[in-house]
């Protein structure tokens, strides 16, 4: 996923690019950055872990100056997880400094990589993002902004991007709009965000989606917008990734113009339609369906009832009793209430990926004495690998090796069943959102570009 | 509050002692420790912080050896918060060495203290449990179990003590029986926790409460049940404590007996029969709400929706923006979903302290749009201070202070309402527990004994 | 070894004791610790390591307040080195605070340790200085000072300590003087001292060294003077440690009225008289036996030259390549220079303890070449274990266990010989110091008191 | 300065490049980093500070693998002292991987930046270092050898150079030699290290100085020598540092085939010639005039003494009691034995850069009460900045500004006096060395080639 923050004219920049950093922390946990700008210099500082960990208060105040910032948060899909290759990018070259970072992947990333290698290029980190920047470089057009249409106009993929220079903020979303970016203000500053509750944590106001292929550029003057060549009539198609409905957004995020809690509860009273049985409870795999429990209870009229009880004090570092013990990691996060003794429980998921934890979930149930465990997924079963920006390989997707019924014996439930892709959309109609303007490929498999050979994870590594 | 965990006759006792203090960690996270017994020497590991910061692997596996430990998660009640005063506090003694933790409050510790240091004793902590340690060593009895029955009967207030020497463990319960404390099996061994909760975590069955004034000594040749003195023909009167059920003890524990969740929605149902008004929604102030809320939702058949998003990454050090910025600690844990707007809500609390939550909550709704907020509180308001182990000083309790117009202006709510004492005895006695079994001081004002004068929270520092 | 360091009326008093603790970190590097007093509260930090790595700027300003302070390095002769057992050891009783910290040891703390378990008080360190605390604090004199003497009576040992209470600072020393404590000034301020290099650091004067036997008291009155009841006309009999001089003390310290690297020249000299050999040139173990060789080289006409170079930076994490290479820690910290090479070489060390060291020193000279290596002893052999404060345990002592030929060839050189015990109090006679005056018992087995049966490093975790 | 150690053909390579690293710390001690290689891969490990402090045990063991690897530990010259800038630095380009550090400095390094950059290079580091590998990577000669030697073509300066790649380790020393770099053989291994130190450390056999522009490929096959094009029939000229044997080298190394402390004896001995003046004692400004003081006092036949005691324990982390007290830092480190007062000494020091040291040595002894304090220097006064890796400023030399009278004043010596120019090289001539083959620029400002105009050490930040 990943997930970026920036901000222009505001004397608190960098404060409040790492408190937007902080709202979006579940899009990325291995990494944070944040560049500043004063107008003259740029001001970096990064590390591993987690935002409220790598940047003390005195570094915010008084190194990373100015009053413009762009931050991002590091979930691992190109190259390990080393410190070179967190976000945000930053060079000195000539008398430039560029800082980059993006949300996304690029998927000929490998391709263009091994061509400016050719010509003499040395890389510094195996992230994607870096080839932006060198394609920038090379470009013998006049102005910036040119020389930056031109390395987009090379690039593809899924691509959500920040750059800041010494004296702009530029936001760039790809031709596809696979993923999310908003504008919002803070009085007289512009803000931006993967996600629009970043903008409620600093009292900003949300204003807009970015639009596909659409290039903002923010400096002194004020904001304008361009659009890359092929998109200036506006995009016909769009590709924006369902899957921000389904699991990644926080619940409290306006999503491609659309809250995400709506959505959610849509799509649970959708599965509650296609999917009921007689149950005692309907319950949640905390948190992250939570609003889709809510909504099939509301269809169906079963109660909803809060089954699971979270830990929230898990840390890194834990110590298991043996290695041996089974299922030690979720029981750590969550417990079952006493009270599902008997009963006969509907448990909503939002997805299933490897299925290994929906084992755990049915099994922790029926060792507290549930009589039956329904479960039930608000998305269809996910078969194909995604190539911009979510880890699923293959090999670990189980409805990809799985039937139906081998899934629910492998997991344990009493039934199993699944949202068909049919009713997934019916539930972002109902919100006068078109099918046709989402990516489904993890889905289906129709992918809405040619994806280049040997793509994974570490290809620029290799 | 505090936390205490004990085991006897397992292999991995310190594990399944550290395992079982991060169950309950809710309970204290202020310092923590744990002591181990291999028959020969106690061994003793203790930090500030929370469990799964203070305890490394190694130390657990090869430092705190033996087949039987205690463990305490510390809540500071009493004395400050070095690393000194975290328990347990150990003591070698001639041949002879002693490990105690507890949770609860001595009421007549600063007497008791004063008195023993005429005698020439010296004191390492601030906290009340070392009296014990001192009343223990100085009593002239023969047994050990004298000593200690001798040493109880001088100490007033709550306690649940878990006490750990070279080759027993054991339980204590006060006479009132304030505090929780369970005992569970895990096969061949012995355990014993503050709430069942820790029992889920390490697979081991819940067995029963200790009884108001049990003594419970676990040895190799088995466990033996005691009685205090004066409870031998068990006690008439208990005073548990109501809050444990509204507020201190997770959902998924069972307390007193019975699960404490199921409780908690009968509140809610209790408040939703003396405070209905028209809504279109409930909702619950997280998480430690959400029993309630569901509850009070069943009742009135008002829906129950999630409008407050956690964010789960908050962490002690956190930079903020500016201090004259009101209200952004509330707002870095939760967010409303843009989908409160316009609607009429209902708000569920446990109870409310000192209201400054509340008064955040309430603006935040409606500062994302809410039509009306009718706040509910399901519980009496706290008008009395606690002296038995919760912190709660007079001039913080908003509800001694103000009048309930008046404390409905200051949170902002549209309509604000309470649970009414007999309400909350109605949830209980659906359960069979009888309301003269409880503690309510801090609603009545009616102390289950004599509080001595000048005590507070650092007396022993005096 | 352990040291000590104190001041009385400098508003940075703290920081000056800190500084000293820093000058005299030589007596011991296992923890630290600094108690002030801002005449109505003690102040207390300590720390396991060294000085430099325990405290912190903040705290010392603002934490470790007033214008008195003790503080305190040590180095680990009883008690494991456990952070409980780092001194100064701080009580606060009734209306007290007391604060203790010496350097010496007791040799008759297990059995009043055991005396006042039995009268049932409980300590909470396994260091001996706490038995002063509780025969203090025990004693049913009027005044502190008598209570004092009574508890000083009652002890047995060498000792210099150190006593802070919210009024005073108090000063003693053991009545055969075994170990240095000195007296200085600093403009209006009273300074105190293991040893005088700790004055020249802060620019202080040194006055005198404290007597043996006597009570110095200090307050805001003034200074004033006591000596213990068998001590009253001054002592006749003295028992100062002579390994002050061979080795503990810093050679720019003034120790028992002398400053010590003149006495070790004479030491040098005297070895010279004794053992001389034909050879190229002298050279020292270094750093400690610069002193011994250059008064060597001096008497003997052969020259002094700098063979060893010392390599600065070892620290406490080091990797060491495989653990079959032998000699690694020496070769670390130093290697001849290659001029060495074709030389006869006489080496000069300050002592040997277990030979361990003296035997990678010959051979590391042979190893680049050199011809002759004449090892030279400027103390004589020992061959008894001290109860007083250091850390010799019968078993490693190699001169009591081989013949001076069996060490020679066990060590590897060419010659060995040791300077005799006369030729040693020839030395400190030269400096109209008293051989009477001095224990030597390490190396002639008299004690200068009686030493009770199982004492030892541990005897008060028994 | 900075210090450089390589190894091939050891299964502990990493490890005893570390050792060798420590061995020479004394060259830089703001961070160091090791590349290993395992013929497949190289393994990259860096951090800021000392080496002891950077490398862990388990990295060492199992991170950086492999038979070969080099080392690096970085003084600050050029670039600032953050993480990137630490080396090696290493790069992976196309299926390559390629990692250099180096000692010493490139005078056209911002030319050729800059250069670079206008064709669209860019740099990941401030450092120099980096533009030999894009140098390299952008030559279009066939082998690796021949577009080292066109890189090295293009760059000016003095350098000691190593390459590691993933089959073969390279040393190269610049054309003039100013630097040095010397091998050795450990069994079947084959070792580099900026100084023969380093070598004792492991049990390596030291071979011989690599000599000026000669470039030594060591791989599976064996070692092979090649010279720079322009140096093919060997240098006429060298212009090695004569600093190195002043002060830089630790004195038991060999550098350019001579013992330091040697020259540094003789160093002394010319100074005793040269200026002499009657005195009681001669001693050192410790520990790096030692040799030079052994030397004075042998020629002169006045005794040496040691007069500054060191304290061992200096950490980076010091708290002053007051900034306004002058002279804290020195008295930190030293401090004068009492025996000095009444005395004339004579102080020698091995150079003076700006004088503030030798300032606080000589208050220092004469507070301490010494009669006459004799400052003499063993090389001649520093006048000329130096631009091949030692930081001297022109602002900051004492003798560039201050005649000898009134730098006598400043210090406050009785008399102050320096060795001559003519003196110091009849020293080393003495060891059948060429005056003509070192660097004397910074006495006499004769550089031994141009140097561009604006070279300073941040000259590639701009």
């Amino acid at each position: 996923m990943c997930g970026v923050t920036g901000i222009f004219n505001h004397p608190k920049a960098a404060n409040l690019a790492y408190l937007m950093l902080f709202a979006i922390q579940h899009r990325g946990q291995e990494g944070a950055g944040i560049v500043s700008s004063d107008g003259k210099n740029l001001f970096l500082k990064k590390g591993v872990g987690k935002v409220g960990n790598i940047f003390e208060e005195k570094e915010i105040k008084h190194f990373l100056c100015g009053n413009a910032a762009i931050g991002h948060n590091r979930y691992s899909t190109i190259g390990h997880s080393c410190l070179e290759n967190v976000q945000p990018i930053e060079i000195k070259h000539l008398q430039d400094q560029i800082a980059v970072c993006h949300n996304g992947n690029l998927v000929n990333a490998h391709l263009l990589r091994k061509e400016l290698e050719n010509h003499g290029n040395i890389f510094k980190t195996t992230v994607d993002t870096e080839i932006i920047l060198h394609l920038i470089i090379r470009s013998s057009k006049e102005t910036f902004l040119e020389k930056l249409i031109e390395a987009l106009g090379k690039i593809q993929g899924a691509y959500s991007i920040l750059i800041l220079t010494k004296e702009k903020l530029i936001a760039v979303r790809d031709p596809l709009g696979v993923k999310p970016l908003c504008l919002g203000r803070l009085n007289g500053a512009y803000v931006l965000a993967s996600e629009s509750c970043a903008f409620d944590l600093i009292g900003a106001k949300y204003q807009r989606e970015i639009e596909p292929g659409e290039i903002l550029v923010i400096n002194k003057k004020g904001i304008k917008s361009y659009f890359l060549p092929h998109c200036q009539y506006k995009c016909q198609k769009k590709a924006q990734c369902i899957f921000e409905y389904i699991y990644f957004a926080r619940p409290d995020s306006i999503i491609f113009g659309i809250p995400a809690d709506s959505i959610r509860k849509q799509l649970g009273r959708e599965l509650a339609k296609e999917n009921l049985t007689t149950a005692d409870l309907v319950c949640a795999v905390p948190d992250s369906s939570n609003a889709h429990a809510i909504g099939f209870s509301q269809e169906s009229g079963i109660p909803f009832d809060q089954i699971f009880i979270r830990n929230h004090y898990i840390g890194r570092t834990f110590i298991e009793p043996e290695q041996r013990i089974r299922n030690f990691g979720v029981k750590l996060k969550l417990n079952p209430v006493p009270s599902c003794k008997g009963k006969r429980i509907i448990v909503i998921d939002d997805s299933i990926v490897r299925g290994t934890t929906s084992e755990k979930i049915v099994r922790m149930l029926f060792s507290k004495g549930a009589k039956e465990v329904h479960y039930r997924v608000a998305s269809p079963p996910i078969k194909f690998p995604c190539y911009f920006g979510i880890d699923t390989h293959k090999g670990e997707l189980i409805a990809k090796q799985l039937s139906l019924e081998k899934i629910r014996k492998k997991i344990g439930a009493t039934t199993l069943s699944y949202l068909s892709l049919q009713g997934m959309y019916q539930a972002v109609e109902k919100f006068s959102l078109s099918a046709k303007d989402f990516c489904d490929s993890c889905f289906t498999g129709k992918y809405p570009m040619p994806i280049p050979k040997a793509i994974d994870k570490f290809c620029l590594e290799k």
